[in-house]
């Protein structure tokens, strides 16, 4: 039997329960996955960064210790961990955010809000344009912003996409540099944040940028909170001139209590769950890394730590 | 000068002047389409059945009467129609299904609703589960029904399709007669009503076959409103037996006010605008034949009378 603890936070256990003992039992290995296992008896810690758990000198006989997420920048810094250190590669991450990125963009496009809250009970027979007819800009082309271009595309949708490095995908416009951007932003009826973070790319959407965008173009952000100036965008919002705001990442998680975006009807708040990690395929890469373990092959996805990836 | 009548109804107009005046203007043809023209002055008459014309004896001259619709019955059992008719196909028809079906199978998926209306600004950081864990059955698989299929599998959905003869879709279970509908509806997480509506369908889904359905499954109805037993529905939604419908076509349209749907709210109603030929595709068909009769040429999507389309 193996011994398998599970610190990574007291509320994904409810989550990961049975995905865990599921995928353990496909992979062969014979697993106790336990919150509550004594971490001296762990060999194996499945992790990710909380307040309950920051000590891995607590484990001294752990083999490895797993991420739930793909970035571990929080992790290496931390100066406990000598464990070997496997990162989360989820397909699930990548098909979460297609789902929700394609969800919103339809239903905006539908106009579904009108039909979900109709109190007046208002049947209004102009159908929607076609997708065909619609521009949807995708600031950002990594692995999400691509799979989300390729998505919409495939529905019809006229999809422009704009990157740092130059990018080619089949029915999708590309762009890059200070033009393109321009360019992209003017032309937008949706407009969906998917870049990383980084100085260059923090507030890039604030008053100057938001000016270039077409009156009442929806904006759907599941990249990172830090991308928008908030007080602008609620500036925008105000005037009209950004028509609908469906945001699922903030600058701060969950997103205080109080804060303007809950209570602006121009705003729906999802709860950081276009890119969350997925128990269930999350759960089948940890189950073959201890199945590799224990049959002394190498573990996927093992983090190099100099590369900090 | 072309005299085009427009002659579909007047709530219409509106949403047809433009595209309409565009698409002629494409096609070379020098032509003014009016809903005010005098009829006996007509040389086409754009037509979809509306209680102020039905007397085509009014347009003596009409080279052809065009249907904005692609069931021509109601308009073949007018007996005053002595001119050549064209039934419409309209790409826009499917691609307008594909997006209102794949949107709200999202919508229903990512558990938007909780998030569109969300007073307690309540944070629930559960993600959903993935579409590939998300089974979607859907009854007819016709265009509308195989186009919709082959769109949500394509975004990973677990699609189940069942139709009165045998069909072949990649990626789609395709089940047929009493044991495969029983199988189909036994195993849905949401199921989609994209049936013709024929005697053998007529109230398909009753009290008996709402009962085959696993607990809290979600509806979608595109199709016809005479598939579903409204009182049966109305059980099942107070039992929370099926957890929400998703309704775009009823018995009687507009839904009239006071009809327990607008109410209930396990119910959206959306006005009918899944299937509703567009008028930017639709007066491109229309401004081809135009072009095509008065260059001689023979006309696309004549109507057979003895066939009835």
């Amino acid at each position: 039997m193996v011994n398998v603890l599970f610190a990574a936070g007291g509320h994904r256990w409810r989550q990961y329960e049975r995905p865990l003992r599921e995928a353990l039992a496909r992979a062969g290995v014979k697993a106790k996955p336990s919150p509550d296992l004594d971490p001296g008896a762990a060999d194996y810690v499945i992790y990710a960064p909380n307040p309950e758990f920051r000590d891995f000198r607590r484990c001294p006989h752990a083999k490895a210790v797993m991420s739930l997420w793909a970035g571990v920048e929080e992790i290496l810094a931390n100066s406990t961990l000598t464990q070997p250190l496997t990162r989360m590669v989820d397909s699930g991450l990548t098909e979460g955010m297609v789902e929700w990125v394609v969800g919103h963009v339809l239903r905006h496009h539908l106009g579904m809000d009108s039909h979900i809250v109709n109190p007046d009970h208002i049947w209004n027979f102009d159908p929607p344009p076609l997708a065909r007819d619609r521009r949807v800009a995708i600031l950002g082309l990594g692995e999400l912003g691509s799979a989300c271009a390729r998505a919409l595309a495939a529905l019809n949708f006229g999809v422009m996409g704009w990157s740092r490095r130059p990018k080619r995908i089949d029915g999708v416009t590309c762009l890059q540099g200070r033009d393109g951007l321009k360019r992209i932003l003017a032309s937008a009826d949706t407009l969906v944040l998917l870049l990383p973070l980084t100085p260059a790319t923090q507030n890039l959407l604030d008053a100057r940028t938001m000016a270039l965008l077409p009156d009442g173009v929806i904006l759907l952000n599941p990249g990172r909170g830090g991308l928008i100036d908030d007080e602008a965008l609620l500036v925008a919002l105000d005037a009209g001139r950004i028509a609908h705001a469906t945001l699922d990442v903030f600058r701060e998680e969950p997103l205080p209590n109080g804060h303007p975006f809950w209570k602006h009807p121009g705003v729906t708040v999802t709860p950081h769950q276009a890119s969350e990690t997925r128990p269930g395929s999350a759960s089948d890469l940890i189950a073959e890394n201890i199945r590799r373990c224990e049959a002394n092959e190498p573990m996927l996805h093992l983090v190099d730590r100099k590369a900090g990836y």
